[in-house]
């Protein structure tokens, strides 16, 4: 058992189980046990509405007499009231748990959470079994308008959740009838497949979600196997392309708590990013390309034994030193290493600022395949696969547009508002990608504004973090709803100035080579 | 297809069933299909809170194109917020129907209503399923303890809805998935077998129910085969004793609404009186014996054909004229029947003061049956059962008991807030019994006040009334909880004062005949 690792700003806050003690019935006081639950339960919560359910109502009377009331409630704060999904007498015995989920398109995480203390009971993290259907989210979307397919799609991700719900609770000992509370962080559309709602019209114009506030669900309707009161809380979406992920992302980097204006980056096929403090968010998403998603482009693939995530190159003999996870031998190369090895090659001289491979600087690592010139990374006797490990121009061009691409959206954001790079107090960025990406790298090959390194935080998985506060905080339900309520969407307008912007962008660091002061003193200088 | 005979004070009120029109939406509108109907129904509803269950929400983006952005809403105001049930779109085709249930220990009766035009579709009337358990409601509470007791008789009721709410479809032509509302009223222990809550505590001091409010349920949990999202509404009780049939009686009489002060009684096996006005009510509860009561006495019947209903003596030859409902031979007498001869006796001189019988007024009709005198009221030949119609002395002594108690718990009731019988504007009657009786016979025997005949009014099947008035008007709603939380529950403390009223009462009409001016000048004087 694990504590829950703070999150960068964590309020202490109230959580969700909430101990009570009423007076005893006389026949003086004679209103109902669920009246009398309830009237103490408005007061202690501060509300005029809480509903108990049915089941829970037809355990109570005996549930109060036993326990000599005194009850361990847990609560939840749905559309206008409180809703307690579970009691249970006072005392050390297991009390209830929360699921934490990050429902990503390619992998789910999974936190098992005790609700009263938030330890960590047990994490799971697998694929989404709608991979079998398609890789990417597009796909999905296309398949949930055959007949049946949206049943199959919800079905394929409810089936995996309930096995690796009954998993989880075997391995940690919990009755999966103990698990009352879930929360759920996913991009609009796996929202929307994981509570049944056809993605169709939020891909077509003028891109509608079916719902971008879904409520409270119950457990019992979703089909999850856990105690059938369960609250499931989806975190709302702010449009099509802005999702609850990005908002439990907000929540856990705790920029909407800060005084200080700070920024976070979500990378992946799209690059989301959100820029504020305590007294404003501004949020946009632009298409980053898809160099830095793992499994998409022809070399890139997801952090994983053997993948190459640091590069560092010689500067005297242009020797590479690539280090891959878990020191196996290489067999691909994830973004993050993608960047180090662009970084390093531009500051050794062997691609040029339009990141162009310099045949005189690559030498012997150059080899013809398929009639293209191909840089190799490690030779087939060192790699994992038996044949060369190479890049070539391509991959190296779809890398450049993506960074430009991702510099031009931190740009525009920005400058929408005023604020510059410098002004930035920290830095957050989201995801394996955040863990693995040397700052210093990124700022190298211009995708990263040329600040302080010390200025950047990984965040880890953000999506799951917000989940886990929300299970063991009332104000992070309070600061999600104001968060997105608050929130100013930028429509990121592809016009003449985004696109001059862009091109400009396309150079290694950038046409204004004065905007990385940093980058130019350490580029090897050959004679 | 009848229109919904108007409550004696209906308010016009707005009902469940509620059009909007959208903006459709657009690139600079693009909330969620769900998020901009909630958004207009908030408007609309003045809320802050509107839900949207998921069945629903998985239909609404086809449903709201296939409209045209235009829906008829059948929506439901819960704790702390509104529920959307159902959503069609606008057009004159059927749009959802809403069942009105009076739930009697006895019987049960069916109203199926439109909710968006307050028409009655069908009706059915059946007997408490319970009633194979026992017929009287502490037989049902005991056998709760059993072992499956509970849910025996929870499926018993339940399996009869359903049973019924088929049937009634059927007649009707209507879909049970059709059916979004229901509206039930029952006295507390009924309330509790409906909704599969243990009745245990509540018949033990200090008599607490599991809940006096329950809240919206919903059909799936309680098993209804009608829509799954349908609300139920089981009006809230004021204690164990004083139940949500009576509230519902209430909202049905409108006492709650007049300026002027009048009065509801309801009589069972309990006597039930509520006493007020738009200002204030009071209500209060006591034993009336079970002389009033069909099926418990000996003789006492539920109405129904050959039941006799009317009686009348002529003055000169002490004939008897009976009436029995749809005129066929006599086999009982109902409550009403028995209180008109009562008084018919009593004004011919045939029972004294103290209710025995008079063996020279009553002559021939006194006959010696196992050893007790027994008063003929019809002779074998004239009966339905082939054998003498009869009461005996302990019949009159019941019902002596019975009027007594009555009177005596009017007088306290109204003594309590210092209303004089005479400021009483109405005196309103529950249920068939009120249908029934002759408001003079019981002024008569001394059992309601001597005050004007006209101000006596029956009310039929309050009961189904009031959940047929929370089926088509949202200020009926409101109402119910204003009543609940308003109305001053009289405890009735049976002490040496109430022993002394109730013992002044036991006289016809009583000791104290000034209070009853219109009664000494019509008995008979006989020489």
């Amino acid at each position: 058992m694990t504590t829950r690792p703070k999150a960068p700003d964590s309020a202490p806050g109230k959580g969700w189980v909430e101990r009570v003690t009423l007076t005893p019935p006389s026949l003086e006081d004679n209103s109902g046990d669920a009246d009398r639950l309830a009237r103490e339960l408005r007061r202690r919560l501060s509300t005029d509405a809480v509903r108990i359910e049915l089941p829970l109502l037809r355990r109570l009377p005996d549930l109060l007499r036993s326990a000599n009331w005194t009850l361990r409630c847990v609560v939840f704060k749905e559309t206008g009231g409180w809703v307690v999904t579970r009691a249970m007498p006072a005392g050390d015995a297991p009390s209830a748990a929360g699921l934490a989920v990050d429902l990503g398109t390619t992998r789910i995480a999974m936190q098992l959470l005790d609700l009263e203390t938030g330890d960590i009971l047990g994490e799971r993290a697998f694929d989404n079994p709608q991979l079998s259907v398609g890789p990417d989210i597009l796909t999905r979307i296309h398949y949930a308008d055959r007949s049946g397919g949206l049943e199959r799609l919800n079905a394929l991700v409810i089936d995996g959740f309930n096995r690796e719900i009954g998993d989880l609770c075997t391995e940690t000992g919990i009755s999966s009838n103990d698990v009352c509370l879930v929360a759920v962080a996913g991009n609009t559309a796996m929202t929307h497949l994981f509570l049944g709602l056809n993605p169709h019209w939020m891909v077509r114009e003028p891109y509608i979600p079916a719902v971008n506030a879904p409520g409270i669900l119950s457990a019992r309707n979703l089909g999850l196997k856990i105690a059938p009161s369960a609250r499931i809380f989806a975190f709302p979406n702010i449009g099509a392309y802005f999702g609850g992920d990005l908002i439990a992302g907000i929540l856990y980097s705790g920029l909407h708590r800060s005084p200080e204006t700070a920024l976070l980056v979500d990378v992946g096929t799209n690059a989301e990013v959100v820029l504020g403090n305590e007294n404003w968010l501004i949020a946009c998403a632009g298409a980053a390309g898809p160099a830095l998603e793992g499994g998409v482009s022809r070399i890139g693939a997801m952090a994983g034994p053997g993948i190459v995530d640091r590069v560092a190159i010689d500067p005297e003999t242009r020797a590479f030193h690539l280090h891959a996870i878990e020191d196996e031998p290489p067999r691909g190369i994830c973004g993050s290493g993608f960047i180090d090895l662009a970084a390093q090659l531009f500051l050794r001289g062997m691609i040029d600022i339009r990141g162009k491979l310099v045949p005189d600087a690559c030498g012997e690592r150059l080899k013809q395949i398929k009639g293209a010139p191909h840089l190799v990374l490690a030779p087939a006797e060192e790699s994992a696969t038996g044949e060369d490990l190479t890049i070539d121009q391509a991959d190296l061009d779809s890398l450049i547009r993506s960074k430009a691409a991702m510099y031009t959206i931190l740009e525009t954001l920005t400058g929408t508002v005023g604020v510059a790079f410098s002004d930035i107090s920290r830095f957050y960025i989201a995801g394996t990608f955040g863990v693995f990406i040397d700052p210093d790298s990124a700022i190298t090959i211009g995708m990263m504004p040329d600040i302080d390194r010390d200025r950047f935080t990984p965040l880890g998985n953000s999506s799951l973090g917000g989940a886990a506060m929300l299970l063991t905080s009332r104000d992070a339900l309070d600061a999600v709803y104001a968060v997105r309520e608050g929130i100013t969407y930028l429509e990121l307008n592809v016009n003449q100035d985004f696109m001059n912007r862009f091109s400009a962008a396309k150079f290694l660091p950038h046409t204004d080579a004065s905007r990385f002061p940093s980058v130019a003193p350490r580029i090897s200088q050959w004679t």
